[in-house]
């Protein structure tokens, strides 16, 4: 068999191209089954490659490009203005079977629009949408979609997200029958706007998913599910807002461990058990949000990604590609549609 | 100036009458200057009155009520049902004049639906929204409304939710020019749904309120606004989301700190380092949601709320009385209309 591919756009992110650089080397030296296409400014590039060994290197191309998507610029501005852009060429690759899946930490509203405008979305399924996993009470992980892809959203496309964070569950954690839950304001079947009550009838017609009824906010992190289900609006803002509170509980482990010599004390002390309390319940720990829904990969790392967390989005994006995602994606929407005829 | 009377659903609560009533008597005994009104089976109620000293058993005077609206109870079917009900009891009482204000830890829908119902909007709000403070990095509270009194909103109840947010930031916490915020997916204007970038519009020709434009999730909890405007879906979803966290900050530091003898010992020494923190960044710490918009007062505790948390809802009911909020939200929705004319 040969390699997989995966193209990297070097000059995304808050950070700039070294902490990029710095991830992108890691992945080349850590994998060996893969090859890489880097694109970007071939100046900047070049030079931090001298730092691979023959073999390494020989795993590497670069495809020079003139020009950046601003994390300013407009996504449809970026769609026909950047048309020598990094983040576009990456997804030309992936477009043109040239890699397999690609990973940007640049602009997420223009990486959106090139993906979905190139690359298209798999039949029967009308818009792509971002998903991420969040942190869980048992050690588990719970994939969270829509993350913004789309504010506007109809029960269909509800329907969809379960379909495709199922896949997700399945391949990536290997369950074997993933429990899809829909995000709502009760469990009560009363409750819930009209998208969300058709979209559960919609679940509940489809035996090929085990789909398990509403959830509520706070059960997305209890283990109850292994995939949630909402809107790009309400996903978007639960995500941010339980990364706001992460970020609450962090300043104020600062503040109040500064407020006499004795909580200074104690806070020195539970130093190690703090970080590690942190590193699990950040819900921002896990970086890289996969585009589900498009006729191939593309991973949206967090633009203020460090060099680690942008190794660990390259890794997803390394990981999916090895499942073949989008195929498995097409394989069950459908088998899920032919359950509705 | 004659006293001021709250009324007090005894019956609601996940607990059970014993947890109310203790915080009840908490109430009666620390503010002299209220009257109050239990509602309830008066075989229940009565008994634990009798702990009062005769000038604080003078503030109080029992109704009994033969029913009890359930949890499981449908809005509507309480509505026609439940007439002999507690929760309806407190409310009537608004109704009547007879309180300035009720509480009650009872079932959310059925409250809302009986408050709607008898109470009335406040004439140029369109629906009534519940709201409650958040804490932020700086010490300060956020007003975050609707956590779910409408499902489907317009961008003038989103305006509306504004002015309420605003006169209740004014009021309560004493804040000249409460900055409001529209909550929504980016800061760019180009991002958002229909209703939220019209109701952008609508703010920014309100020259009586404050307006600081869009916050995404995470600012929720950053003190760069003072009221958080949001339909009742998201709103409800960030709230208990972020609670959802906190439950699982809980979890993780227990779970952790029982991993070894060292782990368990720091846990100790930081103990209570971190029930300060946990107390600070809880969104669940200030219990009682207001129901604003109504002709009267209506607070709405937690089900599962302690007797301490019940009691901040009582008091809550209390500060409300003495600044006439409903008042206050007419007089200002007045204003704010005539600009428009």
């Amino acid at each position: 068999m040969s390699k997989l591919t995966i193209a990297l756009d070097i000059m995304g992110g808050d950070h700039g191209p070294p902490v990029i650089l710095s991830a992108t080397l890691k992945a080349i030296r850590l994998h060996s089954d893969f090859n890489f296409i880097l694109c970007g400014n071939e100046a900047v590039i070049n030079p931090a490659l001298e730092k691979l060994l023959p073999e390494q290197r020989a795993r590497v191309s670069v495809e020079h490009c003139e020009d950046v998507v601003e994390m300013g610029d407009a996504p449809a501005y970026a769609l026909r203005n950047k048309k020598k852009s990094s983040m576009r060429r990456i997804v030309e690759l992936v477009e043109s079977k040239s890699a397999s899946a690609c990973v940007s930490a640049g602009n997420t509203g223009a990486l959106l629009a090139m993906a979905y405008y190139l690359l298209k979305t798999i039949p029967g399924i009308d818009r792509p949408a971002l998903v991420s996993a969040m942190p869980t009470a048992s050690q588990h992980r719970v994939f969270l979609l829509d993350l913004g892809a789309n504010v506007n959203c109809t029960s269909e496309a509800l329907f969809q997200y379960g379909v495709m964070g199922s896949v997700l569950a399945q391949e990536v954690c290997g369950i074997e029958k993933p429990r899809v839950a829909l995000l709502n304001v009760g469990e009560e079947d009363i409750k819930g706007n009209a998208q969300v009550k058709i979209a559960d009838q919609l679940f509940r017609q489809a035996d090929a998913l085990t789909y398990i009824g509403y959830v509520e906010g706070d059960d997305i992190f209890t283990d109850y599910a292994d995939v949630v289900v909402t809107d790009g609006f309400t996903g978007n803002i639960a995500l941010k807002s339980t990364e706001g509170l992460a970020k609450l509980v962090i300043s104020e482990v600062k503040r109040q461990s500064q407020l006499n010599l004795l909580t200074r004390a104690m806070a020195r002390i539970a130093l190690p058990l703090l970080k590690s309390i942190y590193n699990r319940v950040n819900p921002d720990q896990y970086n890289g949000a996969s585009l589900l829904g498009l006729r191939g990969i593309v991973i949206k790392s967090h633009g203020n990604a460090s060099a680690d967390a942008f190794y660990y989005a390259i890794y997803q994006a390394m990981q999916e590609a090895r499942m073949g995602i989008p195929e498995k994606i097409k394989s069950k929407i459908e088998t899920v549609l032919l359950e509705q005829i």
